[in-house]
Order: structure tokens, then C-alpha cells, then sequence
């Protein structure tokens, strides 16, 4: 069976994001891997996984809850936001493909553009132009922007032609699962970082996936190249930290440690011990939990 | 809930697996991970994954099976045997502890006893004395001197003083997961991989829970160091690699590769990617997959 993972951001916190988590935990197949709130940005955002059809429904029950509640009229937050639900990535985990996950994106923003009147923009892998890849093209504007923008010709892919007066529009899209990493290094400077990030970095000429910057940890008086890995892949993990390794012993610097930011998928992990054991031949079929996820088993599960 | 694993080994093949595989696969509640057989040890042995309770009702169900099945009295085979089930051992694999295997292999001891006829000798982690932990100890005489061996004061911990006419004696246990790991050398002189082999196991001095032989691989040219690893959590992948590394350096000989023979538990894996990649704080919980699994998610399973 295919497992998706979707990351909703929604405009809201509190009580609103407590009707939603509850909605997707009594959703049954949709298990709730994680949600946090931002005050600042009024802003949250719930981590939920499930088979494509059951999470295709729970996620358009969570949008219509948004859309029932939050009023983004009245709304205020540090974050640049488009819409009640602002943006829905899906994440091929385990037995489904990107494919799969613009196929899903595909059905849930015509449901919402038809059955909630609220206008959809695909994004990311899903885009219908290249230059909508980028959200922050389509967010560029926000809401009280919108209007305006969508009757200058940027027209959405599904739904009506104009936002949804209290509820806006919303980016639909797939993407590949996102790890953020952070490697530690055994000096206080921060140029040191810096320096190690720039090179790192796809934009510094580094790894085509890697973003970094360097980060002072004053606490522990040592500094970190702290990265977002947006295909782990293609830029792997194993890759990073030898790539800082021998960066860093360029300034005489040691890797003292690292750190996995929140959830990855099985597979970046297993990468790395396959790299590193050198196994010629490994598949997470070998993981004995693997038998036990949802539909690889027997009728235990 | 408690994962406990258990690998069954019965004195039979063909049609009398067939029916213990397939009453492995509908029990509810239990997962088949592996089977096979050897017509010259006319032997075969599961592997199944569930929660204790079932996991216990379906061992006994196959138990049954086997004695009603089963005449070791007209049984041949190359492998020494004593029971038409001949051992079983549990193995702790998530969210369960040694005690809870070696509780389980009392509880269902009793029962095969009580309810079959069928004495039953408690082994490895379960052994009511440090003799019987070896199960070589027990099995000593076989099916057909196991009567007199009972008689000489060999008692059983459950069941009858003497054996089952045609079921024999059977062996329960508890034990850790075994990882049969192999790493190859980029040498064809099997003297290489047998000095090797004898530094890193326990015998020779070397890890603990290391069993190691050399093995020259004539089709590829090369040698291999052929390991069981009988306790990855004390005697870990990464140390044994590391250590295999460096005795070879030795030679002037590389590590080429290495191989992962079945199945590992999830954490073996990790705790290889967190050695290499310095991860300062990790935890199984970090993998997206663990929260699927049985029991761990939300109402999706």
C-alpha cells in the first residue's frame, strides 16, 4: 500500500488547530505524526500520513473546517500567508511515487476548487509552469494582494476566478521529503561556518540539494553548518558530512557532532549505514519492521 | 504494544509446512516474515512477528499441529532433532523486553506441557540453569535417547517425566535477534580472512558477541570474514567493520564490500548511521515508518 505524507500550513493556532488535529486523528487511516504553532505568525502546521485516498479526504475536511473558520480578513501573523489553509505539500514515503503524490494533488485541488469555491494553485512538483515551482511566486501578493493579482491574467488551476472572500486561495503540490540536518564543528568561530556552509551550499557551488548557513551555538561555545537537504537522494547524508569533514580540516576544524532535526524517511537513514558498512547489497525489505508497516504484513495489520 | 519475533524450527517439510505457515497467516494478529526448508535436514523453520498473546496462541496452535502431524519415530534428517517442534525461541524486537520473552516462553512451556503431553526444556535467556542456556546441552541423545536422558534425572520443565511417543521434547527460549553479517576482503588468500576472522571473535579475543570464520569466495576471487553477531546492541555493525578495517590494514588488505544475511532489526541499522554520521541525539521515534508501526501510530492500524 502507498504511503503519503501531507504538512499542511494553516492560518490559525489554538482552538482552531485543536479542532483540526482532532479532525485528522479521529480520520480513520490518517495517523498524526506532529503539529506546532507559531503565536508570532499565527501560523500552524500538522504532520499527517496516510494512504492516498483517506488522506486525500482528510485533508479536504481539514481545508473545509479552515474555510468554516478562520476569516483571513480579520487575520494577522508575521508570516507571508495566501489563505485559511495556505499551502498542502504530499511526500511519496514508502511504496508510492511523486507521480502518485501530483496525481492526488491534482484530485484534492479540483475538489476544493469545485465543492469549496476556493481557488488552487498547484505547486512545487506539480506546477503548471516552471515558474510556479517557487510558492513564493504564487504567495507573492498574499491575500489582500490576491484579488488584484488573479484578475492581472495569474489564474488559478482550479476553482473560481477570484479568492474566496474569507478563506483566499491555497497552494496544492508535491514534493520530495525534507530533512533538516545540522552538522557541529569544533570551533567558536563563525567565519569558519560560514565559510563551510558557502562551499557546501548548491548556491555556493556545493551539493545541488543542500541549503546552508552557519550558526553560532553560544551556549556550547562551538558554531554549526545548519542545512536544509531538499533530496536526500540525491544530496545524501553521508555526502554532507564527509563534504564538512574535509572543508572543515581545511581550517584544522573537527565534525564534534550532528543532529537530525525532527522526522526523516527509513530510507535516509539505511543510506548512510549502507554507505558507511559498505553493503553491497541491501534493501529496506531486510528491516524486519518494514514487514510491519501498513499493507506490507500479513492481516496483523 | 509490545513486538516480539519468533523463528519456530519443525522437524518436517512440504505439505506439513504448508499447514503451519498457513495457520501462521490467518491467525489474526500475526505476521509471516520468512519461511524455508531443507529436504536433507527434513527440517524447516518461520518467522513470525506479533504481540505476545497471539503470538503465543499461534506458536501453541502450530505446536499442535506439528505433534498431531508429525511421527519422529519414522523421521530422518541430517540435522540432530528432538521434537516434532524441535525449538522455539523469542526474540524481543520493540517495545518489549528479555523478561517479557522469557516470560512468554514460560507461559507457553506450561502450557505445552499441560495441554500436549509435550515436556518442555526452557533454554538460552529462559534456562533454569546456566547448563541448559546452551541448547546443544539439551539436544544431546537426540529424539531417541531423550527417554533414558529423562530417567537419568534430566527432568523437563514442564510436562511429563518422559517424552511424547511421537512428538519428542521441545525447546523454548528466549533470545536476542542474530544478525549473520559478512564483510569481504579485497584479497583472494583465505589465511587473510581466517587471521582476521580469529581476531575479531570472541574466541580469539576479540568482540564479545562475535562469531567469525573465513570463507574464500571462489567465483568472485575474493575472501570474506563470515560473522554471527549474537548481540548487535553490546557488539555493534559499526564495531566490527571498524575492527575489521583496521586488522586488515595489516595485510595491506581494503574492505570491498559487506553483506546483510536476512533480516536485521530497525535498530542495528540505526545505530550504524548514527556511529558514522556523529548524530549526538537520535532516536528511533525520529523515523517516520516507527510511527506506523503496530500500536505506535493513531487509529490507522
Amino acid at each position: 500500500m502507498a504511503l503519503i505524507e501531507s504538512v499542511p500550513n494553516f492560518s490559525c493556532t489554538g482552538e482552531t488547530l485543536e479542532a483540526i488535529v482532532a479532525l485528522f486523528q479521529k480520520h480513520e487511516g490518517i495517523t498524526v505524526l506532529d503539529f506546532s504553532s507559531d503565536e508570532d505568525h499565527n501560523r500552524s502546521v500538522v504532520t499527517v500520513i496516510g494512504a492516498p485516498d483517506p488522506l486525500s479526504d482528510a485533508v479536504f475536511e481539514a481545508i473545509k473546517l479552515a474555510a468554516d473558520t478562520i476569516d483571513l480578513r480579520e487575520h494577522k501573523g508575521a508570516h507571508p500567508r495566501m489563505g485559511a489553509t495556505d499551502v498542502v505539500p504530499f511526500i511519496p514515503i514508502a511504496g508510492a511515487t511523486m507521480d502518485d503524490c501530483i496525481e492526488l494533488s491534482r484530485r484534492l485541488g479540483e475538489r476544493v476548487g469545485r465543492e469549496l469555491g476556493i481557488p488552487v494553485f498547484l505547486y512545487e512538483k506539480s506546477a503548471s509552469s516552471p515558474e510556479r515551482s517557487n510558492l513564493a511566486v504564487i504567495r507573492k501578493g498574499q491575500f489582500e494582494g490576491m484579488a488584484e493579482k488573479m484578475r492581472g491574467g495569474f489564474a488559478a488551476d482550479f476553482g473560481p476566478d477570484t479568492p474566496h472572500v474569507s478563506a483566499g486561495v491555497t497552494a496544492i503540490g508535491a514534493r520530495k521529503p525534507l530533512l533538516a540536518f545540522n552538522v557541529n564543528l569544533g570551533t567558536a568561530d563563525l567565519s569558519v561556518a560560514d565559510r563551510i556552509a558557502k562551499k557546501i551550499r548548491f548556491l555556493g557551488g556545493g551539493l545541488r540539494y543542500v541549503k546552508a548557513m552557519g550558526v553560532l551555538l553560544e551556549n556550547r561555545g562551538i558554531t554549526q553548518v545548519s542545512m536544509n537537504l531538499t533530496d536526500y537522494e540525491q544530496s545524501s547524508l553521508y555526502q554532507v558530512v564527509e563534504t564538512i569533514r574535509f572543508e572543515a580540516a581545511r581550517y584544522g576544524v573537527s565534525v564534534i557532532g550532528s543532529e537530525l532535526i525532527g522526522l526523516a524517511p527509513m530510507q535516509a537513514i539505511l543510506d548512510a549505514a549502507a554507505y558507511y558498512l559498505q553493503l553491497e547489497t541491501f534493501s529496506a525489505g531486510q528491516i524486519i519492521e518494514s514487514h510491519l508497516l501498513p499493507g506490507k504484513g500479513g492481516d496483523a495489520i
